[in-house]
């Protein structure tokens, strides 16, 4: 009888074509299957709670699949992170049961988008946070992202190209915040998102954030359910998926506690 | 009259061979040659605070240079930096005076070196931060950090291949600290360092720290001025200058209320 084999992945998306795998491009999907197929002799199939674009980042990505080998999970751990390159590894690797499904039992997710929000780029933030020379006022785009919490149809905010069936889709957070004066970041929590969804939301907040537009635009292009009625698209490296929440949650509560990336000692 | 021009320069050393110029090897001060060659058409002599060693990072390093050119200090900040790649930022660009001296001006530098302590690697931690998988006794190492404190001969903590004719060096601090459960960093402080001095210094507290020697071990390797008495080189990648210390400070001080790195939310 296979086994589900849940795992906990996380990667830095700076040099993936994102999730899936492509047929001669750097995915990955395709790292982490062939990563899985060199210790098991076996190609697996996996399953991933999202697909992320290219650019982006996982601090923990939940992807399933299934073995017939009696290998205990911190074989999966140990073995996995020995052969995977240094932007992929695996956090933890959990044995779950048959009836869990690694979309549809997930009950929601959370993203941080990081902007660096000084006069000029700084090559320590380049990888995970858009740059943003000018002000931004964070008390109006808290209040603009307010209007996004609840149960909506959210088609003005999904890439031109998205195939999903059903644009509705529940928002239970969308907050700024600066922990340094430079710093901010927009984390936004729901059930689903369509694609682009957060950066197109973080691209609204910004035109909102440097005055371009007034605070009540968000619900003016909410309702419209055109694409142009929305802000740009921001750039894919400064987003990444944080947790993909299961109830009860599958992996340690370590991982939660954790900081993305270690913050500094000041001065 | 030449004017001096002095640049705070943020790097993420990963892809580069140290700061000082080399033939054919990608080095920060080849870059930074190269682009204010570019910008000044005449090439320049770059002074630097301190050399770097290759994979070691920067927060901010400065770097004096002289030109003709009747150009303002924010004229350099964004030619500049719309020149090198994005993991060279110039932070700030400040007229010093002439008796400025970027090397014998510091009356000191701060390093920090950052061990991402869990069971397995982190992706979003490769670059920054040591892996390192077992338990660490911060105490412990806080406790024999404090042996390094005072003006002391270093020769058992630098590099074999190391030039400085004088081994005297002044210590300020040894600091561990463990931000979240998986973040360690060390800082050190101190008038000046000898090639790889901090690395050897950390590699000794992770061997105290882990249990494989005893606090005293820190004075005696001190006490005895022989490389071989101290505790391994650790990787140069977990190595950041944050900061070089000049009174006045030439900078502004925002520079110094950022973190290195944006913290993250917790979930």
């Amino acid at each position: 009888m296979a086994r589900p084999i849940l795992l906990l992945v996380q990667f830095d998306g700076t040099d993936f074509h994102g999730w899936q795998m492509q047929q001669s491009l750097r995915t990955v999907q395709g790292v982490l299957s062939k990563a899985i197929q060199e210790m098991l002799e076996v190609a697996p199939t996996l399953y991933a709670s999202s697909r992320t674009d290219a650019g982006v980042h996982a601090r923990g990505l939940p992807v399933l699949f299934y073995t017939d080998k009696d290998i205990p999970t911190h074989g999966f751990e140990k073995g996995l992170n020995s052969i995977t390159p240094p932007d992929v590894s695996i956090l933890q690797a959990v044995e779950v049961s048959d009836d869990f499904n690694v979309r549809t039992s997930a009950n929601g997710k959370q993203y941080c988008y990081r902007i660096w929000n000084a006069r000029h780029a700084a090559a320590l933030q380049s990888r995970y946070a858009w740059h943003i020379p000018y002000t931004l006022d964070i008390d109006a785009m808290n209040e603009a992202g307010q209007q996004l919490v609840g149960e909506f149809d959210f088609s003005s905010f999904r890439a031109t190209g998205c195939q999903a069936r059903s644009t509705q889709r529940r928002i239970t957070k969308v907050h700024a915040s600066q922990e340094h004066p430079a710093e901010i970041t927009v984390t936004v929590e729901g059930n689903a998102f369509l694609q682009h969804m957060v950066r197109i939301i973080v691209g609204t907040l910004v035109e909102i954030g440097r005055g371009a537009r007034r605070v009540e635009w968000m619900a003016e292009a909410l309702k419209q359910r055109d694409r142009t009625a929305a802000g740009p698209t921001t750039p894919p490296h400064g987003l990444c998926l944080e947790r993909v929440h299961y109830d009860p949650c599958p992996f340690s509560p370590e991982h939660w506690t954790r900081t993305h990336r270690p913050s500094v000692d000041s001065v």
